[in-house]
């Protein structure tokens, strides 16, 4: 079972390597992280670089996709190739996914057109101008596309995608593997949840704030 | 603040990347990948490969030490680079920290003697007979050393220790940043949770499990 993980300038690592440690374990798992080119890719804040073992051009037909999200994804839906490379994959495979902001990715692909669909909790509006019905959950399933909030709900979107292609028990087997028994020792990891100043300075902070990037 | 995530062939990539994640975002940060010598690290699965930017001798004495666990721990604990870098580094660290059987790595180091601590839920056997006062939690603080559980359990750990650095509120701001409101599809994340024939599967396949060993 052929999955790919697209890389490209600027991802944010855990949205990758959350639901990579979860897939590469499920039997006959052939998961590759794959960019416009091989070779070197950096995240977000340049702390960490991970190889692309595959260009886009060895792994055209996957049965899984997973796009990551990151600040990079402006430059990655701004450029032709990857939203054509996702478009053709996107029709033979058995599952399309995102974590975070990666839907933004499948949306500037055309993939999300009246979709129900997530992303990172402050980019639900440009998601919804990406022609996808925004919602404000942890995982979506619409058909085969699956779309998870941020970044870390890569991990529980993979689990149930595992349990999906392979089974509970598998999924179950894979989430013990990896102690998945979340403590954080917060609960303030949704807008819902997390104390209202530290929302109102996310918010201020964040780079889809039209009106705060026009005062700055 | 210098963080070293010290990296070895065949770790386990989400107990490195998940307290990246935390960690980098941490005011100052100035995180690095570290290993014996620059370039590229391969993953427990074959699957994945990480740059090393820097060399351990590049970076003596970092305030925050993180030693990810993996099958490649065995290789880890084998040599005596990495187990004397440790020692000294550990000498002048604000935090030595691991994840899952990273902590077998600072036991083989000498740096666990008669401290509380944790590992993977199989490997607390082992983590007893070097040394450590063995115990099954999430995250264990004993003084500047601690150690998170399986996989998963160092974003927790990451989490924790991110409000001891730089106070609650900048933990909770990393912690909705990268939304970590967890809600795993099933409650098998730990061996008192998961069905119990899943536990025994694990347990039975696991390298820890001289008996089964013995058997094969």
């Amino acid at each position: 079972m052929e999955i790919a993980i697209l890389l490209y300038e600027r991802f944010t690592a855990l949205d990758a390597i959350g639901p990579y440690e979860v897939l590469s374990r499920l039997p006959g798992a052939d998961l590759a992280f794959v960019a416009s080119e091989r070779g070197e890719v950096r995240t977000d804040n340049g702390m960490l670089t991970i190889v692309a073992e595959r260009s886009l051009d060895e792994m055209r037909s996957p049965e899984i996709v997973l796009v990551p999200g990151g600040p990079g994804e402006v430059g990655a839906r701004a450029g032709s190739e990857v939203l054509e490379w996702l478009r053709t994959a996107h029709e033979t495979t058995t599952w399309t996914t995102s974590v975070c902001t990666g839907s933004l990715i499948l949306g500037a692909a055309g993939l999300l057109d009246g979709k129900r669909a997530t992303s990172h909790w402050l980019a639900l509006q440009t998601l919804a101008g990406l022609g996808a019905e925004a919602v404000s959950e942890r995982v979506v399933f619409d058909g085969k596309i699956v779309t998870a909030a941020g970044v870390s709900a890569g991990i529980d979107m993979a689990l149930a995608l595992a349990a999906r292609i392979a089974g509970e028990e598998v999924a179950q087997a894979i989430q013990l593997g990896i102690e998945y028994d979340p403590q954080p020792p917060f609960d303030a990891g949704s807008p819902e949840k997390a104390p209202a100043e530290i929302v109102a300075l996310l918010r201020d902070r964040s780079r889809f704030n039209e009106e705060a990037a026009a005062r700055r």
